[in-house]
């Protein structure tokens, strides 16, 4: 490499680095408003949050940004670079071309469009009026079109939206999978809906001491392998991780006093985002890279350890009766058999954020074929109620009374999220996949669970997904883990096997 | 106004309000480094405070930052603007002229001596070895006599760097309240010394469980008047105020189970500072002039708080009983007037972050005599630990047995902040002037503190400091409130009536 090119490297390194710190800061100023920042000072917070992220954009954006890209995109040189700055240049002229191509007036009318559109919804929902939300709705949608149009697509409108969370992923494969769940766990919830040995679980509510929540929850973070050196777990109202860099990812929950499993979970799931971002390579710190590959793959990892660990009977194997030792006596008369029942209680419901791991899909399939059909003009805004509520009794063969409860319910549209849903679907479908491939290095993953030994699990993880950060995009990491594409056929098979068994169908 | 000037304002003001942003997301940083951050994330969040800072350091010495100060310098210009961007361009200016007067590698070099330094002196401490801290104080010394050089002084070179801690005040000034002091106190200290009926002590030290301990120290920040919708409390080893925006102003403790003054007053003392960030005027946010005055002035809020407010007897006719509810018995048979007299006991002792009311700013008077000879050359570094060990025996009667617990003791010449120092005495002097001016509008002070009624209090100090923010300098806060200039008059006659009360000295 000449020395020249050697400067412009280091100066790329070094713009790029900054961009990162600014993120950091930003992570912890939210993480901060979320946690136990006093009220007063929010409103000043947020002005400091928007200026330095409008600093960021501004920086992916810039002239010098540009010469940076021009000259390290050159085909002789993007063969000298390393892999981890060349797939750095990629993010950044992914992100710059992303961001370029918006003329700055449209950006910012949008920006105050969805802010407002956030406020509206919220008053929409409270109301069960969507009239009241329509019009924004409809000025958000026209806006992702016209986005549409700006970024380009090949076969489907909607493939471009998605690309922003789920880089590789398109309609077509969407589609594909989408339906091969859908032909079986439609099916699958009116057998369940007709069981006649359903789960008892009226011992779930008693009262759980929040102290005594936090206690278990810990306890199993750190079975998890979550490094509390490297982290820390506080209380919030929407729980969440965040990783500011692998050697500082919070944890988040909330507690209900009359039903543990918000906190218990919760934590599980957001200990799983967390092990992600702990466990990617400490060399990528400094780089967009040093993050999860995509919403998709984030999910996976959270899913995994909620469901395929977290509801496992193995699982409780070995923590049943610390879980009792920590509660008030709730448990005392219930055997592990009728706890992992409950634990695992599943029906068609309305809420997606309250839906099981049975019902959950279908609620992101009825979003997605609304979403696509809104980007592509064949839906329109007007008829959405309509057509929410159709879909709902279609795949879950439920009806909602209102529309607070249909298909006003979401935050995401109001905040222009079109193409985000589809994510949480394919990070469960994803950790299917995984726990299959997963089952062939470690075929005793049940008796690790009975022994409570999960470091075989976190560290194979770490080994196939974590470190990579956005090293490898969803498709690669997924492929070279199963040797073969998105395939919903073992989430399938799992919600089949499990459900009947939980329900004791005979099949 | 022109349109061409106005346009200037603005955008001067948005830069400097960038300037604050950046500066409230590293306080945010370092209150969280403080309080909780997981170690692993430590050194990479440094990093991002290192960044930060040069960011906010070279936009102070821009050419942009430049072309505003000129513009909004010229004659005609000033009288047109509003009294807060006239300060602010001041605060700017001030700034401008001395960054930029330090040649950038000779800074640079600067700051990595003293981040060595600081290592150094850790270990030197510990093992009370002078001579090993020697060639990097005599570095720090020559560099702070260098800057001196740079930026111009005009009777002492020791003024230049006083200036920057205590704007206004000068070695003549300091010299002659300091004399003063002296003069009173050194026999006030062996009257003390020599008391037969000294205060019993022994009951301070039982187990006082920290849950209680933050539970008393909550009750007196409410008191006070601290607005928790506007702050919080935390554990920390160093505890600190930090005002990141007077809507988010936090204080931090630590607890000593078997001394639970270390947790109560501290709690005071930060909590007056805290009182007086929170109550700078919002109008003053975004510029530099939201924030204390000067040092001394910041401090003469925590010593009014912690003494003359909490070390008061008509604080604790009121608070007595509540502390005793709190504790685990160690007060039953504890007078109020013993219990007075034991948080009251003084006397000559080596430490000063340990010093009481009445030696603390003999404490100080060593150190201003040494950084004063130090600058102006008037004592060499090598030469340190005897001048110490004399002046402590001069005006302490004590002489510490080694390097560790005399010279070596504070961390402020190791990070080479020279001039710092004083601003404790001077608080200490500001804080009785400010309560003697108090009394004339509040002559009922003692019946206020004896019916808990602290807002009154409070209310006075922000009408007359507080909502200033650095619109007025220290000097002119002082001579507005107390129509004269620094007087140690009032801490002479504060601490003698005291302290022969407190040690019945006949006098």
């Amino acid at each position: 490499m000449t020395t020249d090119l050697m400067q412009t490297e280091k100066h790329f390194l070094d713009y790029v680095k900054k961009m990162t710190s600014f993120n950091e800061a930003i992570g912890l100023m939210y993480w901060d408003l979320r946690t136990g920042a006093p009220k007063k000072g929010a409103e000043q917070r947020s002005e400091v949050i928007g200026m330095m992220s409008s600093e960021v954009f501004d920086m992916s954006v810039s002239n010098e940004m540009k010469r940076f890209l021009d000259e390290l995109t050159k085909e002789d040189v993007q063969n000298n670079l390393s892999d981890r700055t060349r797939k750095t240049v990629e993010e950044c002229r992914k992100e710059y071309d992303r961001n370029i191509k918006i003329p700055a007036e449209e950006y910012s009318e949008y920006v105050i469009l969805s802010s407002k559109a956030e406020t509206v919804w919220e008053e929409a929902k409270e109301q069960s009026n969507f009239e009241m939300f329509r019009p924004y709705l409809e000025k958000l949608v026209a806006f992702n079109q016209k986005f549409v149009e700006y970024w380009g697509y090949e076969e489907n409108k909607y493939d471009t939206l998605l690309d922003l969370f789920e880089p590789g992923v398109t309609v077509k494969v969407i589609d594909r999978v989408f339906n091969q769940l859908r032909e079986h766990i439609v099916p699958l919830v009116q057998q369940v809906v007709n069981a006649s040995d359903k789960p008892k679980t009226d011992f779930l509510y008693s009262h759980f001491p929040q102290e005594k929540q936090k206690a278990f929850s810990l306890d199993i973070l750190k079975g998890m392998g979550y490094d509390f050196n490297a982290g820390r777990l506080d209380t919030t109202v929407h729980p969440f991780a965040t990783g500011l860099n692998p050697g500082d990812v919070r944890v988040t929950t909330k507690y209900d006093e009359s039903d543990f499993r918000t906190a218990v979970f919760g934590t599980i799931h957001e200990g799983g985002h967390a092990l992600y971002e702990q466990n990617i390579s400490p060399q990528l710190i400094g780089t967009p890279l040093c993050s999860g590959t995509s919403m998709g793959i984030h999910e996976s990892q959270s899913l995994f350890w909620e469901n395929f660990v977290g509801r496992n009977k193995s699982f409780w194997k070995k923590n049943f009766d610390t879980l009792k030792t920590y509660s008030t006596g709730q448990f005392d008369d219930v055997s592990l058999e009728d706890y992992y029942r409950a634990i695992n209680v599943a029906g068609p419901s309305l809420i997606r954020i309250e839906a099981d791991e049975m019902t959950y899909a279908l609620h992101i399939m009825v979003r997605y074929e609304i979403e696509k059909g809104l980007i592509n003009g064949d839906i329109e805004v007007k008829d959405l109620p309509q057509i929410w509520n159709e879909k709902m009794e279609e795949y879950l063969g439920i009806t909602p009374d209102n529309d607070a409860v249909g298909v006003l319910q979401d935050v995401h549209w109001s905040g222009g999220a079109f193409g985000y849903f589809p994510s949480y679907a394919l990070g469960y479908i994803y950790a299917a996949q995984i726990k299959n491939a997963m089952l062939e290095d470690l075929p005793n993953f049940d008796e690790l669970l009975e022994e409570g030994n999960m470091l075989p699990i976190k560290e194979w993880l770490t080994e196939n997904i974590h470190q990579y950060g956005k090293l490898k995009q969803p498709i690669e990491i997924i492929k070279d883990i199963t040797g073969e594409g998105l395939n919903a056929k073992y989430l399938i098979q799992y919600l089949e096997e499990k459900y009947q068994q939980v329900y004791r169908i005979q099949s």
